[in-house]
C-alpha cells in the first residue's frame, strides 16, 4: 500500500494581477499551499483561496516567502536567519486567521522559491524557519525539498516534516535538483516524470542525471497550477497513480 | 473604587525609521496596541515589541489599520466593508502569531487612525471589523471610541468592547470627538486633560465644546507615546489616578 | 478632411504578472500612454514598453496614476492638489528618463484611472495636474476627458490639450461618462460604438443616453489593449475610419 | 591653490517617518544626493529637499537607490546589470523632472548603499550604471569610490567623474575601504579624520590601516547629514579646509 500527498501552489494573484488556475488544479490536490502576501497574494485572494480549499477538502497550508513581490520570491535576498524567523512568524500567522475565521485548520507551512532552495543548502536559515513554525503551532507540518537541511531542521525542533518531490526535474547524485540554469534540468516528458515519481514512491529511489540510483523519500510530489497543461499532467499523474495502487491523500 | 486602563499606539517603526519611545512608555500603560506592518510596523518591529510589552506585563492588543505606509493610516482610503475585513483579520493574525510565538496571549484590537475613525461612525464597515476579530477570536476585547458604532458593532457579534476615551481632545454634544482640522480640538492644558478624565471615569460625564454635560463611559485612555512629553504626561497622569483613588489596570 | 488619435494604456504588466497585448495592439494605435510604476508597470516594463513603441513608430505619453498597486489606480484615494503634482512630476520624469535614453521624446500625458477621473470634475486637482505637465515641460500634451476640468487647466497654464472620447461607453447630456455603475454605461455592439466615435469626429455630437445631442469635441479616441476583443475591434474601427475617410494620426 | 566638494545623501525622509537635518547641513556641503523614492525619500520629500537645495545654491544630484524601503537599501540584493540599468534610468528621471520643474539643473548623480558598493567591485554593474545616467543626459557627473569600478566606467563611457573620499573610514592598502564589519572601520577622532582628508587633497595619498601610504585622488568628501555630530563635523571640516588654504566647492 503506498501513499501520496499532491501539494499545489496556489493563492498567488495580486490585486488585479491573476496567476494560476486555482479552482480548477484544487480538484487534484490534497495539500494547497497558499501565498502569504510577501512575495505574492494578497488579503483579498488569501481569503479567497481558504474558501476555495475547504469547500473543496484540500488540506491547507501556509505558504511564506521573502518579501519581493516585483521578483515573486525568487531572488535569493541576503536575509538573516533572525529576519527569516520574523517573515515567517508573522506570514503564517496572518494566513492561519484565514483559516481559523473560516472553521478550519491550518496543517501544514512550506516556504516559497528562494526562502525554500536558501533554506534547503543553509542550516541556519532552516533552523530559524522551523523553530518559527514550531513556536507558532507545533502541530503544523514542515515540507521541505527532500533529504533537504530544512526537514533536518524541522525535525530536530520537534515538528513533524514531509519530504517533497518533484515530477518534472531531473536530480543530481546528491540528491539536490539539477539547477534550472543546466540544460537537463527539467523532464520535460510526461510519461518519464511520472515514471520518476513512481518509482521515489514505490522503490524510495531515483536515477539521478549522472547515471547513478540516489536513495529518496517522497511524501509529497509539487505539482504546478499555472497553465492549462498544468491541469492536465494533474489528471494524467493521479489516474498513472491508481494504475499504479498508490493512494493520493493529504499527508497532513 | 475606579478601574482605568490606559492604552498606548506602539511599533510604529519601520526599517530604519524609528517613531515612538516604546521601551519607556511601557512603564506607564496597561494595555499596548501593536502596529501590524500597514500602517507602520515590520515584523522585527512587531516581535520586538511584543518581547517588550511581556517582559513589562502589558497587556497586548493588535493594531490594525489601513494598507498606507506613505500616510501612516492616516487618510481615509475607500476601503469596502469586505476589505475592511480581510485587512483585519490578516493582520490580527500575524501580530497573534508573534505573542504566540512568545508563549503570550494577544487580549485586544485596536483599528488605527483612519480605519478607527471611519469605523466610528459607519455601522456596516465596524460591523465587518467586529465580525474578523470574533471569527479569528471570540475572547479579544475590541476598542473603539466610547459610544461609536464600532463599539455597538462589537456588543452585537458577542465580543467585549472597551469604551475608549481622550484626555487631550474636546467633546463635541453628540459625545464625538472634535475634528482635529477645527480649533478647539485640542486640549492643551495638562490639568484640564487629566480633570476632564478624572470627571468622565468618576461621573460618566464630560463637558462639551458646546458647554452641555455628555454621558461618555470610560473603560480606557488613549495615551500618546511619541516625544519627550508623552512620557511626563503618562506619569503625571497616573500620578493624579492615585490621588483620586483610580486604580489603573488593563481593561482585558 | 478629418483626423483622429487612438490612444491606448500600456505596460501594465508587474514582475511576473503579465496584463495586456502591448505587442499587438501597438500595431493598431498611434499614442501609447505608458504607465510608470505607482499604479501599474516597473522599470523593466516601462523600458520595454518603451522600446516597442519606439519600434512601431507609435507617439509615447506618459500615464501617471496613485500610488496604488492593489487597486490598479481605480479607487479614489484622498489626495490633495499638492500630492496630485508631486506625482505627476515624478512619474513623467520617470518615464522620460526612458524615452530620452534610447534617442525618443515623449509627446503627451494621459492621467490614469481614479486621477483621470477625479481630476475631470476637479478643478484644483486639475490645476495642480497641468502645471506639473507644465513645469516638466510645457511641450507636452495633456490627454483629458473632452471638455473636462482637466482639459480646461491645460489650456489655462498653456497646454496643447487633447479632447478624449469613447467609443465604448456612453454619454450623459452634461457631456460627462455614464458611470461604470450603471446599466446603460457601456456600448456593448461594436457597430454602434464605431458609429458613436465616426459622428463625434464628423459632426461634434454624441447622442446622450437621455436622447439629446450633446456637442463634444473628439481628438483621441481611448482604445483598451486587454483581451482578443481588443485587439479585433482596433482592426475594426481602423477599418471604418477609412471607409470614413477618416486619417489616424498621432495628435501629438 | 586646493579645490574639494562636500557632498551630503538628503531627502532621506517617507511620509511620516522623518530623518535627519536637511535644512541645517545645506549650509555646510556644495553637493546634494537627494534620494529618488527607492530606498529612501518620497515625491514630496524630493520636491521639498529640491527646493531647499535651490534655496542654498547647493549644487542637485540623484541618489538612485535599491528598491528596499525596509533596508534603506543597504543590503546587497542579487541584481542584474540590466536591472541596475533601469532603476537608474527610473530614479534619475524622476528627480530631475524636480529639479527641472523648479528651474533648476541636475548635475551629478550618485548611487546609494549596496548599489554604490556593489558597483564598486562589480566592472559590469559600474558599466550599466554609468550607460544608464550617460543616456539620460551625458552633462551628468557620476560620483564613485575613488579609483572604484564604478568611476572607471563613467570614464569609459564618456562621462565626467568624480572621485569619492571619507574622512571617517579607514582605507586598506588596495584603496579600499576597510570593511564596517571589521574592528577599525571608522576613524572616530574627528582631528584624525580631518587630517585624513587633508592630505588625501593635498598629497593626493592616505595611510591605509597596514601603514602604507596609498595614491588616492580626492575630489568630493562625502559629509554625513544625521545627528547633531553631522553638523558639528561638518562645520569643524569647513574650518579646517580654510586654514589649510583648500577651497570648497561644488564639483559639477
Amino acid at each position: 500500500m503506498f501513499h501520496i500527498d499532491l501539494n499545489c501552489d496556489l493563492g498567488e494573484s495580486f490585486g488585479v494581477y491573476k496567476i494560476g488556475n486555482d479552482e480548477e488544479i484544487l480538484n487534484y490536490v490534497t495539500s494547497a499551499n497558499i501565498a502569504c502576501g510577501f512575495h505574492a497574494g494578497d488579503p483579498a485572494t488569501m481569503r479567497q483561496t481558504v474558501l476555495l480549499a475547504l469547500e473543496k477538502g484540500v488540506s491547507i497550508g501556509a505558504h511564506p516567502g521573502l518579501s519581493d513581490l516585483i521578483g515573486f520570491g525568487r531572488r535569493n535576498l541576503p536575509i538573516t536567519p533572525r529576519e527569516a524567523y520574523e517573515i515567517v512568524v508573522y506570514q503564517i500567522g496572518a494566513l492561519n486567521a484565514f483559516v481559523k475565521a473560516e472553521g478550519g485548520v491550518m496543517k501544514h507551512v512550506k516556504p516559497h522559491g528562494a526562502l525554500y532552495n536558501m533554506a534547503a543548502v543553509n542550516r541556519e536559515l532552516s533552523e530559524a524557519i522551523a523553530r518559527a513554525v514550531y513556536k507558532v503551532d507545533p502541530e503544523l507540518v514542515l515540507f521541505g525539498l527532500a533529504g533537504s537541511e530544512l526537514v533536518k531542521a524541522g525535525k530536530k525542533v520537534g515538528l513533524q516534516t514531509a519530504n517533497e518531490v518533484f515530477a518534472d526535474r531531473t536530480y543530481q547524485s546528491d540528491g539536490t535538483l539539477t539547477p534550472r540554469s543546466r540544460e537537463n534540468a527539467l523532464v520535460t516528458d510526461d510519461r518519464k516524470a511520472v515514471a520518476q515519481v513512481v518509482r521515489m514512491i514505490k522503490e524510495g529511489k531515483v536515477l539521478s542525471e549522472q547515471g547513478a540510483d540516489v536513495e529518496i523519500q517522497a511524501d509529497t510530489v509539487c505539482i504546478h497550477g499555472d497553465g492549462p497543461h498544468a491541469l492536465n499532467f494533474a489528471r494524467h499523474i493521479r489516474e498513472e497513480f491508481m494504475k499504479e495502487g498508490i493512494t493520493v491523500q493529504s499527508y497532513s
